[in-house]
């Protein structure tokens, strides 16, 4: 299954350049990385993701891995010394860089712009991992100059490394990127610099929520004033929506008895529990374009492995699957999604060789 | 190890109600399990966490879980129909609890406050499970006229469930529960919010960290209201510190070129990386001991199937089971949570039976 072919350059050898490396290593694909520190470079060398560039290397696609405030002239360069080279990024803004790249002329039918949403909040190739791109969406955004055999090779990139290519355009991906990781940041970051104000006997009682909703507040802030520096206007615009609904909730907490204040503190509750539905995949509720159904088995080994084998009789794909799992408790619920239109048959099925179907 | 003796009555037969009657059943402790809904009631019974209650009980200790708004009212009945019972409550704010109690002239010293820090964002019996208190903090907040006697029964109660007992004044818990749950709470919910007003396909890229900083944002709406409403002022605080440094956010996003904006900025992003460092246990990352394995899985029916099977075969429990699927990948990655003793025993069969482990 693997599609890429020839020799692959990646430039940058942080968390995305390493973690690129290792996983094309993996596939057997022949990886030179290069990186401005060589320290960096033979950290991630000696981590497997590659070898050394050499002076003769004629690479079929290079993608250029470093900070975005140098993504733009790293990919102009790259254009430029190896001329018959497809050249992506792997940048968290897409339309600064197209825009910067536009300005200097450079060659965009061989640049097309990408954005894998995969990271951790932990940087530099040590954290890099050959899974990390795993089922993830990858954003291709090509320029409207891109040679559509520049794109199919950047979109099997992806394909080779288990992610999910979506196409979207460079200024439509900084508008949702805002909403779904530029906004998370910041209100995350937000929401930890408060705990410096807090007496620590208070943080002794934090619990996983906070844990949660800080996790990405421990990213480097170095490269976020980068990616919020590239998009800034819409960030703000996201940051504004929300500080108007935080202003709606403080003045409803002054006086929760003042008529409307408690509805008005509910309905943003409300709509909160509604945004948590609209993420796709899995958290929590399903993904809305599939149906869910919940199975009661016994809790004791082989009763899950059963299940799944008879729905394999059954003949029923599974496009998900979640264990409630409860320690001391004598059943199990597991939770299976499938497509709206093998529900009911699949129920009919289940019921019909003795499950429990909970609801 | 098991001190809590005699009868416990449990009072409420929701999430946290059903856990502790599970937790207490594993270890032998006689339960019985009131509910106003018979249903609920019977839920939690069949579900394994205690008996129903008769009318010659003689509980030495009830456990108050009902939600915050009845909490007061329930303690006073329990405290006057069982007199010589000690009786607590988990209600997630004390201060008010302990108010109305004082107000209704309450014998205070059976009744001693407290507060598992430990919740899921699904209630119900259905959710309970027994080791939800494992490795949590449990506040105790005495009230100056406790017996000594009687907090000794609720902080037993606390260690059987293998968490954490922490005594803290009524007032202090409800500051600090401000700050590590009131506010994660309402800032995840608003963050949630924002995602009501965006466009389907800018959520199709979210990724782990917009899942993390909403997972908190399905809870109940109900619940929360009663929660905030309980603690309002103090929240109300920490909703005004944020705010405040939100604005500093926005304004500096207006023009990063301006004097002083980046810096700002990188402010907050430092303060952030300082905050999370503050959270105690963030490192540690106690209350789940398993180990985790993950497994790949071609993303094709009788696969999952085919690996608990095996897993069955070799003979070793699972604790817990996650699928990362992703509709569109080839492959899925299956997490498997085992006891740390036969974790290498399992990666060695699972190894040798050709399943390719990650990491």
């Amino acid at each position: 299954m693997n599609r890429v072919t020839g020799l692959v350059r990646v430039v940058g050898a942080g968390l995305l350049g390493t973690s690129i490396g290792l996983a094309l290593r993996k596939l057997g694909v022949d990886v030179a990385i290069d990186d401005v520190s060589p320290a960096n470079q033979r950290l991630a060398i000696d981590y497997g993701a590659g070898r050394k560039p050499e002076s003769t290397d004629q690479p079929s696609l290079i993608v250029v891995c470093v900070p975005p405030d140098v993504t733009a002239r790293t990919v102009l360069a790259e254009l430029k010394k190896f001329e018959s080279a497809v050249v992506t990024d792997v940048a968290s803004v897409k339309n600064s860089v197209l825009n910067e790249l536009v300005a200097q002329g450079a060659d965009l039918s061989r640049y097309v712009g990408s954005h894998p949403m995969a990271g951790r909040e932990r940087g530099g190739a040590l954290s890099g991992r050959a899974d990390l791109f795993f089922g993830r969406p990858w954003v291709i955004s090509p320029a409207p100059e891109s040679a559509s055999k520049s794109l199919i090779v950047v979109e099997q990139l992806a394909l080779d490394l288990g992610a999910v290519p979506t196409r979207v355009s460079a200024a439509d991906h900084d508008r949702a990127v805002a909403t779904v990781s530029h906004l998370p940041q910041l209100v995350s970051s937000l929401l930890a610099a408060q705990l410096t104000k807090a007496e620590s006997a208070d943080l002794a009682l934090a619990g996983q929520g906070l844990r949660d909703t800080t996790r990405i507040a421990a990213s480097d802030p170095k490269l976020w004033m980068q990616i919020l520096a590239g998009n800034s206007e819409q960030v703000r615009a996201t940051l504004i929506g929300f500080s108007r609904d935080l202003d709606r909730v403080i003045h409803a907490l002054e006086d929760l008895d003042a008529a409307g204040a408690l509805s008005e503190l509910g309905e943003v509750l409300v709509a909160a529990n509604r945004g948590v539905s609209l993420i796709p995949g899995k958290h929590g509720n399903a993904a809305k374009n599939y149906s869910q159904i919940v199975v009661m088995i016994d809790d004791k080994p082989g009763q899950m492995a059963k299940l799944l084998t008879e729905i394999g009789e059954i003949g029923i794909n599974l496009e998900d699957l979640k264990l409630e799992h409860s320690p001391g408790a004598q059943i199990g619920l597991v939770e299976l999604f499938v497509l709206p239109e093998v529900e009911a048959e699949l129920i009919a099925a289940l019921g019909h060789r003795g499950w429990a179907i909970a609801g």
